[in-house]
């Protein structure tokens, strides 16, 4: 859809208060004393859900239930709720909850809006920390404890030379391995760990492929809206949209991408 | 050897002041825009140094020769140099220098002092988040953006319930990797890509385990002594000191530790 000038500021100044708003409420449960206690969400896997989680989601909640009545919500704790304005906000309040659970700094807060052709705005937030990554509608920011500045991906332009990041071996199917493994071994550096991290780190052109798989819509559209905005390229491993979700890779450019997809597309 | 009071005193106040020291020479190399050159150090593998790391290991060096000049230093970058102290500095001016060269604040500068039995005090500093662990000598204490406090280990007593920590499949030989697999088969969470931060997550009572295989000296002797001050236990994978690297396990706790062991050291 079209968006003006004066919707595209609205919507930038509710994406800054709903990370404002769930960080408030996530901050406070993050490294307590001994640990985190959580939730097994799923029966036959580990996906843990903390209380925080979900109060983050319904803070979000609250705050378009204020400023933005008209347009639908798509949130990780809560699912779907209708809107009539053409656009959707797409909440994971915290992506990363194994990271989350062990204290480490690399959990997100992941916020989009998006139309019916996917995200045109999505913020990457890591409350800790105090970094905000921003693409979209105009943006291509970040800002953190040391300063702020523009987001722009590498111009790497050889696999050889490309350093890569992946939740693997934690996710994927054997064959979604086989695939990942297809391009880890072409790359000169494979790190692992970092949750949704690693896209913000793409976005701010310290590394060059994020490879993924089994993700959620959720998962996908902030981490998108903020890579595109800073230059990179998001697709499923076809080549295709990926803001559904599924077998994502994510490219500092198009040189790059093309690479990729030729090792990942066989899978 | 006996530490008197102003001895312990002096040997803090040289540890923060090395550490500041290194962070001040390291933060501007890190995330530079379009990310990070570096040597390939060891022919056969993949061991990047970065300027910054040599120009830290010099800054503290400097510190020491006005400080403390009568004791011993070991740095990862320059070697060793001899002292009539009994004391010897050891330090690991970037300790994860991929996690460096790919922007995540998982690196760290590792500093401890130690006799003829090992460590006594040593500091984990992360400079891009703000954060110092700080353990021996009568301290365990950690500070970060969001405040400061003591550092204490967790009480989980049950591996099944256990978070464990490594930088394997990144490091380790074949059978060391079957080791760490032993234990990473019976824990509940297991998180890679932490490097010198999980010693620190340790520490703090976030995380239960952490295992390696392939480490020096200046590696654990930091980890070591901020570990054993909060609570926790560090040795080899047959129970012996570790503070000379090679296979290293640090445990939250001595019930930990011993089931950790129990498969450990088979390999």
């Amino acid at each position: 859809m079209d968006i003006s000038d004066d919707l595209a500021a609205d919507l930038i100044s509710t994406a800054h208060a709903l990370a404002d708003a769930a960080g408030a409420v996530i901050l406070p449960a993050f490294r307590p004393v001994g640990g985190i206690a959580a939730d097994n969400k799923l029966a036959d896997g580990f996906d843990p859900v903390t209380a925080a989680d979900k109060a983050a989601e319904q803070a979000m909640r609250a705050v378009l239930a204020q400023r933005r009545a008209g347009d639908a919500i798509l949130g990780e704790e809560f699912g779907r709720s209708s809107g009539d304005s053409g656009l959707t906000w797409v909440l994971d309040p915290i992506d990363g909850t194994r990271a989350f659970m062990s204290g480490t700094a690399t959990w997100g807060v992941l916020i989009a809006v998006s139309d019916d052709t996917g995200p045109r705005l999505g913020i990457i937030d890591q409350p800790y920390t105090g970094e905000r990554f921003i693409g979209g509608l105009g943006q291509a920011s970040w800002r953190g404890p040391r300063g702020s500045g523009p987001l722009a991906t590498r111009q790497t332009s050889d696999l050889a030379e490309a350093i890569l990041f992946s939740t693997f071996p934690e996710v994927g199917t054997a064959q979604e391995r086989a695939g990942f493994e297809a391009v880890r071994d072409r790359v000169k550096l494979t790190r692992y760990g970092m949750d949704c991290y690693a896209y913000a780190l793409l976005a701010a052109g310290q590394i060059d492929l994020v490879i993924e798989a089994g993700l959620q819509a959720y998962d996908i559209q902030g981490p998108l809206a903020v890579i595109e905005a800073a230059g990179g390229i998001v697709t499923d491993w076809q080549g295709g949209p990926a803001h559904e979700g599924g077998r994502v890779v994510a490219a500092a450019n198009a040189t790059l991408h093309a690479q990729a997809i030729d090792l990942l597309r066989a899978y």
